[in-house]
């Protein structure tokens, strides 16, 4: 499985490396970060820089996309060439899907109309623009588009993806390889557990 | 706050990016990527690469240090430059954390001795070498040293950090932020929840 993740100035990290973690822990998955050009892309914290490795030229037909949100989004909604490699790539492709703010880069490229997405809690409203209607869930599947809410629910996506791509048992022993037994120290990351004031401490957080 | 991540070859890259995120997102952490030399840094699955914006000798006295782990943590054993890095900077940290494997770098810049300790649920018995008491737990706090269990206990570790650190609130909306509020698709994270077998399937991915 050929797996490409498109990244963009100002992306969220933990958006792309949760579900490459997932992915790339499972055998048979190759997972490719890809942008305009290859090369370095800085996150939205200004702190962290991953390598693209390939241009979206090199890898025009991925099995799987896997786009990342961040507050870079806003700027890649206008960027031509990655909606149009999104558009065109998801013509071919088995998965096509999103974490976070990502999901609007699918919405831009035309791809959520009349389907059910999710996304960021504080982006969710703004899926209503591409046709799409809202769902507060953690993942949500439309055939081979799948989208997930906010930064860290891309490793819920990323497992959720191997049940389905290959089997329960690969994502079973990707999840323990990882560790991946979570154990917040609060019960607070979504807004409807959150104590009052926490949801505009958390935006300013983000932007 | 200042906060250094060591890397070095065949990190594995979530174990990183996880504590990366919760402290990156909260207000006056600066969180810095280091290594022997400033520049590339590929991880253990070979398809991910981060640059270390800085070299040990650039930061020599964080306030906060964070060691992950991965296949090459053994090979970071021998690393002199790392391990005198982590050993004098714990002189003046506030605090000295790792990530899974990355425990056993702690263990070898010999900071373990006679703690409690923790590490990926498959090295747990290795950290007896360095005079450490294994725990089965998501994070170990002893004093200023913070030890979190394999690769996805980097977030839990770095939220229980905001909340010594900083305080309970900037935690609690640093969570909110990233939508942390897990979902595993199993319940099958560590190796007392898992079925018979998922214990070999899961090593024989990671390595």
């Amino acid at each position: 499985m050929q797996v490409a993740i498109p990244l963009y100035p100002r992306f969220t990290a933990l958006d792309a490396v949760g579900p490459y973690t997932a992915l790339a822990f499972a055998p048979g998955y190759t997972v490719t970060f890809v942008a305009a050009e290859a090369g370095p892309v800085t996150d939205d914290r200004g702190t962290l820089t991953l390598t693209a490795t390939a241009s979206y030229d090199d890898l025009p037909r991925p099995d799987m996309i896997v786009v990342p949100g961040g507050v870079g989004t806003f700027d890649a909604l206008k960027d031509e060439a990655l909606i149009r490699w999104v558009r065109e790539a998801h013509e071919h492709t088995r998965w096509t899907t999103s974490v976070c703010s990502g999901a609007l880069v699918l919405g831009a490229a035309g791809l959520l109309k009349g389907l059910t997405a999710t996304t960021h809690w504080a982006l969710l409203d703004s899926l209503k623009q591409y046709g799409a209607e809202p769902l507060s869930e953690r993942v949500v599947t439309e055939g081979k588009i799948v989208t997930a809410a906010g930064v860290s629910a891309g490793i819920d996506m990323g497992l959720t993806l191997l049940a389905q791509a290959s089997d329960e048992v690969t994502a079973q022993a990707v999840q323990l390889a990882i560790e991946y037994d979570p154990r917040p120290p609060f019960d607070c990351g979504s807004p409807g557990k959150a104590p009052e004031g926490m949801v505009e401490r958390a935006i300013n957080l983000i932007v």
